[in-house]
C-alpha cells in the first residue's frame, strides 16, 4: 500500500456530504444485496433494494432491517407494520440493473415491480410478493420494530416463516453457498461484486491451530 | 438450477440444530468480516472477529454490531461497555487463519492476539488496539447500546472517530474499494471470499433507465 489516508471525527466532519455518505456507506466491507418485497391493503406492490440486511438469530431464525423513514425506504416501512409481511429476495448478476433501479424516489402510487421490469411472485395465503426471477426467497413475518433514537432509524426484526434456496447451493453443512446460487455482494451505494470461495474453515478451538477445510 | 429446497416454519424447527445454525446464518447473503478490538481496564486485550457490522447513519458516522453475550462475544462486549472504546479491523486475504481463530472460547484471561499472533496496534489516548495487520481501521467510541428483548442479544452502536484507509482504495467518488483494500467477504459461519467488481451503477432515478458507470 501506498499511503494511509487517517481522518479523525472533525476530517469526517469537514467532507463534503455526498463523499463523506459514499466513504460511511462502504466503510463497514462487503454487504448483501436483497430486494425487500411488500404491498399495502390493496395489494399494491413495493419493492426496495437493501444491504442492511443483519442475522439476529438461528433459532427462532430472525434477521433484521435497518430503514431510514426519510428514503425511499418509507414506503416499505410502512407496508411492513400495516401488513405484518414482507419477503427478502437475493439479487444475483442477472437482475443487478433493475435492483439498483428500485432505489429510485418513485411516488407511492408506483410499483417497482412494474418500473423495473422484475416479477411479481405471490403464493396463497400469503400478504407480500416475491421477486420472480430470484432464486434464494425468504417469506418473513414482522416480530418487533425498535426505534432507534440516536440518528431516528428503525430496526426491523422479523422471522423467516418460508425459505427457499436452489438445492444445489445447500453444501455439506447445511449452509447456502451464495457462489453457487450468484448472490451478489454491494459495497457501498453503487457498486457490486460477484464473490469467490477462497478459504473455508474448521470449527474454531482454543486449543487446536486454525485448519482449513 | 435443478431443483429448490422450499421449507417453512415447522420445517426449519425441525433441522438439527447445527445445520439450522449454518443455514440461517448463511441465508442473509455476503457479510463483512471485520476483527473487533477491545481491552478491559488492565489494558487485556481482546479480540473477535464479528460478521454483523451493519451501517446506522452517516452524519454522524454510526455502525453497530449485533452481540450474543452467551457466546465468544461477550468478553468484548464486557469490554466495549467498560471502556466504552473499540476498534473495528478488515480482515484481508491474509490474516483469515488468525481471524477465524479470534472466534474459540479462549478464556478471559488469554488475549485472541497473542493466541493467534495478530498484532496490537496502540494510540496514544485511545483505549482500545488496532489490529496491526489491518490497513482499513475504525476507532469507535460507544454511542448507545439496544437490548434486543426479543431474543437476549444487544445491539451496539458506536461512532466512528478515527478512520485509516489505504489512500488507493478511495476511488472517485470518495467510497472504499474493498477490491482494492483486499477486504473479505464471509458466509455463514465458515467460508471466507475474495469479491470481484461487476457493475457500478449511477445514481438511480425515477425518470431515468439504469445506467452502469
Amino acid at each position: 500500500m501506498r499511503g494511509s489516508m487517517h481522518l479523525r471525527s472533525s476530517d469526517i466532519e469537514d467532507l463534503e456530504r455526498r463523499r463523506r455518505a459514499a466513504l460511511i456507506n462502504s466503510i463497514t466491507g462487503y454487504k448483501p444485496a436483497n430486494l425487500v418485497g411488500t404491498a399495502n391493503n390493496e395489494r399494491q406492490s413495493n419493492l426496495a433494494i437493501m444491504s442492511s440486511l443483519v442475522h439476529i438469530g438461528s433459532h427462532p431464525p430472525l434477521l433484521a432491517l435497518i430503514f431510514r423513514p426519510d428514503n425511499a425506504e418509507r414506503h416499505t416501512l410502512n407496508n411492513i407494520r400495516d401488513s405484518g409481511s414482507y419477503t427478502i429476495n437475493h439479487v444475483h448478476s442477472g437482475i443487478i440493473d433493475a435492483a439498483h433501479q428500485t432505489a429510485a424516489r418513485y411516488p407511492g402510487s408506483v410499483s417497482e415491480f412494474a418500473a423495473t421490469g422484475l416479477s411479481e411472485l405471490w403464493r396463497d395465503g400469503e400478504a407480500a410478493p416475491y421477486v420472480g426471477e430470484a432464486t434464494v426467497r425468504m417469506g418473513m413475518q414482522l416480530r418487533d420494530e425498535v426505534p432507534l433514537a440516536i440518528n431516528g432509524t428503525h430496526m426491523v426484526i422479523g422471522e423467516i416463516v418460508s425459505l427457499e434456496v436452489p438445492s444445489e447451493a445447500i453444501n455439506d453443512a447445511g449452509a447456502l453457498d451464495p457462489q453457487i446460487a450468484d448472490s451478489i455482494a454491494i459495497s457501498g451505494l453503487d457498486s457490486y461484486y460477484r464473490c469467490n470461495l477462497i478459504q473455508r474453515m474448521a470449527y474454531a478451538k482454543p486449543d487446536e491451530a486454525p485448519r482449513r477445510l
